[in-house]
């Protein structure tokens, strides 16, 4: 791990911790169960593949005051910054196996902060069973910055991709759509109409994504394209659509809501344009030809975890469409973060 | 690749190119030669390991105003962005395959920008045989903020380490040494009596460092320990005798020196406190056992690389020194950009 960290030699007058402290201290124990990464003695990992898989590699950079809050927790940033990445590595089948780690620390990051990030990637890298595999420390004088490249593996040549889904499969989704925005909204301040309760359930599934890590190799059994929900539903599936050269019909009332976001539909029908075109939710996305669903349903069921069919891939010239009950077209100004 | 762009829709007004412009112009075709990258149309990156291989895994993050100068060409940027990874690769005898990019951008990166940018990128790919697997690409309100994670291969268990040098063998450094500091102070107006070329020459050192991309795979051969002198040599030779828990001797006037550093050195002695400490060399610093200097030399000259012996790894107790011709030791006030 490289030491270029804006902290002295030694604990200054405010007790800041030394550079070799910061290393030692908060992030060599997170690299100590991975034998190839030294202990963050060396410039370099090393990883022995695992025979007859592939390696899955994705990055992600999180921008203070962009992707996070400056008043979200410390731990509960650095379990989002690694959760969002092994969200990617989830959607394509692939069982996570470690990280590196990228940090732009500006000079008010103190011993404490980086005390309380380094518990909550302790504790994410035992739920989701990875380890540290090497980093890049610096200092910047602008938002603190953060990147992680996570590292996957998936059977050779299953993994899963945007591409893949053809016309008439299933487009299904985990968990609960919606809550990501929702959350934003609640923790900005712009939300009204919720109980504190609810409020802080919103704002904690924002701050805290729960990629479906678990299930991921599950995907490679019935998916036929994957992707996880990270710009917005609507645009998520626009992209799965592009690359795999189909359109799709979303039936918006199938797709799940948490309790709090239901309410909220309840009261005012608008609330359902961030559900289907905002962000931040890290479910998984995916299509399975037709007949699946049982099978889909049973191996959810022992996960735990809440699968929901939400509409059909159709061809391409039928385009993007999100539909009510009753069939007609829902009209969204665009369809996500991303504009199109 | 994430599009999590500064950019809007389309091109606007000012001619900034629009988000997927930028994607599809501009990353794309750096992704073209890697079947697993999808042309950066997937949340993440495939790589069937090739058998018998080790893969090595680097990150390394640069700050606008810390790493390069504001006023560093695009294309020099990313080239040093790329190459100081590939060098800890080299470092490790591994042989590059291809790297994921994070970019954080303030508003005033543009088209053009952006143009050279990824030109430097294309440059460095073809030079030492790369491919960009994945990305992501955010806004930024602070500096310039970019990061690469490289990955590499290896024959298993051949990595090379810090550790593994022994009492006796001999040092070894790659090309010149201190072109990197002495360059900076040549960048930023702070160094005199030098003619127009050798500044130049300096400064072009100090943009752009040259891996040892070719020579890496070759230390297999012989070296017991390496690294790649990037805080300064004293600092990284500590870094080396520290894992493997001896000391060193440094013969000052064995180091070798560009024309430009040894004429300074020449005009002042007190330069060889920067060309000892200072940093940004992106040389390998190597140890191997004693009798090998012939066969290593062989193999340099071959790869047309300077290859020089300059000390001799020493008990622990003895620490880490630096000698002057006559064998005094030559009192240095710390050992490089990360202090002790």
């Amino acid at each position: 791990m490289s030491r270029d960290l804006p902290f002295d030699k030694a604990r200054d007058a405010r007790g800041r911790p030394g550079e070799f402290e910061v290393i030692d201290t908060f992030f060599a124990p997170l690299a100590a169960s991975a034998i190839g990464a030294y202990g963050l003695k060396d410039d370099a990992a090393i990883w022995q593949p695992t025979a007859g898989h592939d390696l899955v590699l994705t990055v992600d950079m999180l921008v203070e005051s962009v992707h996070f809050l400056p008043t979200d927790p410390a731990d509960l940033v650095a379990r989002k910054l690694l959760r969002v990445n092994l969200s990617d590595l989830a959607a394509k089948g692939a069982s996570p196996l470690g990280y590196l780690l990228a940090l732009s620390l500006p000079a008010r990051i103190d011993g404490a902060w980086l005390s309380q990030f380094a518990e909550g990637l302790a504790l994410d890298q035992r739920a989701y069973g990875v380890s540290l595999w090497g980093g890049d420390t610096v200092s910047t004088d602008g938002p603190l910055t953060l990147s992680v490249t996570a590292v996957g593996q998936v059977p050779t040549g299953q993994a899963l991709r945007r591409g893949g889904g053809q016309v008439g499969d299933d487009i299904f989704v985990t968990g609960t759509i919606g809550d990501g925005a929702l959350g934003l909204k609640a923790a900005t301040g712009m939300l009204d109409g919720l109980d504190e309760a609810s409020r802080a359930q919103l704002i904690q599934r924002y701050q805290l994504p729960e990629p479906r890590v678990a299930f991921g190799p599950d995907l490679l059994t019935f998916a036929t394209a994957a992707l996880d929900v990270s710009d917005g539903l609507m645009a998520d599936l626009g992209h799965l659509c592009d690359v795999s050269g189909t359109g799709a019909t979303v039936e918006a009332n199938c797709v799940p809501l948490s309790e709090p976001v239901a309410r909220l539909l309840d009261m005012d029908r608008q609330h359902l344009v961030p559900v289907l075109t905002g962000g931040d939710d890290y479910e998984i996305l995916f299509t399975a030809r037709p007949g699946q669903e049982a099978a889909i349903q049973s191996r959810a069921c022992e996960k735990g975890l809440r699968v929901t069919r939400i509409g059909t891939l159709t061809d391409k010239a039928s385009g993007l469409r999100a539909v009510d009950r009753a069939g007609a077209e829902i009209v969204l100004a665009h369809r996500g973060y991303t504009h199109f």
